[in-house]
């Protein structure tokens, strides 16, 4: 039977800076009788991973400039925050009362260039920036996942983001190590012999939207959900192929 | 645990026009040994209700407008399939080679109109239109499988969109029925007892690509997914809700 299943591994435990998340995995999975097969993903909420690698800043400790003060009265945010937005950003993509959108320094275009004040720890002052380089991170949980198992595995960062003409925010890969983030399905032949036209699925990408169900949009103690099931194919993925080029994009 | 359990229903038989939607799925479910429970989620691809209900056209019957066969020529498509999106779309949003974006008349910006050419049946001239109707089919749907079943459960019509950034296709939900399509979730507390600055989630297109998942982008014998453990707000859902208001489209 073809079915998917998902899993939040339990009682995951708060992170800090430099904690050893493969590590905090192998046991979670383990406490939860899951043993990794070839062919299964885990999903990690990009928000745990920017933990483990010390990305919390203190707004206290930011100097806003004089662009940040100017765009901070356009869209009614702290000017801290629009420093280290602009700071994590190639462009400013929108600027709306409410409303930062940029172009990632990594390329997507997201509010806030991803920085999250919610959830970080108890300390108003702290907000946490996305992981320095996700697609690295992935590959290094992956190398350390796999040292510990045979099987053939691959790995997502999440996050939600919202969509240019959608409301909600869904789950999209921001990184990714041991499957190719969109499978080519052109010229592949459907039911009836025809061509399909669909020209390719964002693998990566739904796979992080069907992890963030069980996440509930913040990490809310489930920051790391095991996949098992999915078609995927193996490979070295990039986050990059999951970006519209400059040249394709007829939305910005 | 928490944790989210998809299945494709098994030899969904092959759909024409008139089937009994309904019917096939309670059949299917019965022979998958699954018994339909409180919270549950049928996902269907919007494609096999589009059969079911005869919304297939013939292109050798379609006779193409001035404007369709300007259209055509530019994004270099069938000037016949051409007019049936555009009479399917309430405006084009781009045209390019090989391209023809528009706002279809359900409100959603998305390729083609959703017209789709492949899969409809051995016959070339034969293209597919997206449902009437899909909240109305999600709701006939619905209803008939509630009738059968004291469970109260929720069903998803999904189709498969680009986006305007990002590679790939993703399952998106273009008609819903027993969920509210978008969970708010602002003013919850989180983990910390701060604020969620998150606004809302999309649930119901977060289901949608989860099931996508198993539909591989055509419907390949696996129109019907079956979802149980996903966390969704039970109540009168609606496609508008999950569309940006114009006011607030800043990418059009």
């Amino acid at each position: 039977m073809n079915s998917l299943q998902l899993t939040a591994l339990p009682d995951f435990p708060l992170v800090g800076p430099g904690d050893d998340l493969a590590a905090l995995t192998l046991a979670a999975l383990e406490q939860a009788g899951i043993r990794l097969r070839p062919g299964d993903v885990l999903v990690y909420a990009s928000k745990v991973v920017s933990k483990a690698e010390g990305r919390a800043r203190k707004l206290s400790e930011v100097k806003p400039s004089a662009v940040a003060l100017e765009i901070a009265k356009t869209c009614d945010k702290d000017p801290r925050l629009v420093e280290l937005i602009l700071a994590e950003a190639n462009e400013v993509v929108r600027i709306r009362q409410g409303l930062l959108v940029v172009e990632h320094r990594l390329g997507f275009i997201c509010a806030n260039a991803g920085i999250d004040h919610s959830n970080t720890a108890e300390d108003e002052d702290l907000v946490l920036l996305l992981p320095e380089d996700p697609d690295g991170s992935a590959r290094r949980l992956h190398q350390e996942l796999s040292a510990a198992s045979t099987a053939e595995i691959a790995v997502i960062l999440n996050d939600s983001h919202g969509r240019a003409w959608r409301m909600g925010t869904v789950g999209v890969a921001i990184g990714v190590a041991g499957l190719l983030s969109v499978s080519d399905r052109r010229g592949a032949p459907d039911l009836f012999g025809h061509l399909l036209q669909i020209t390719e699925l964002g693998t990566a990408d739904e796979l992080a939207a069907a992890a963030s169900l069980l996440q509930g949009g913040a990490d809310e103690g489930a920051p790391v959900v095991h996949v098992r099931g999915a078609t995927y194919v193996p490979g070295e993925g990039h986050l990059q192929d999951m970006l519209r080029p400059r040249e394709l994009d007829m939305f910005r």
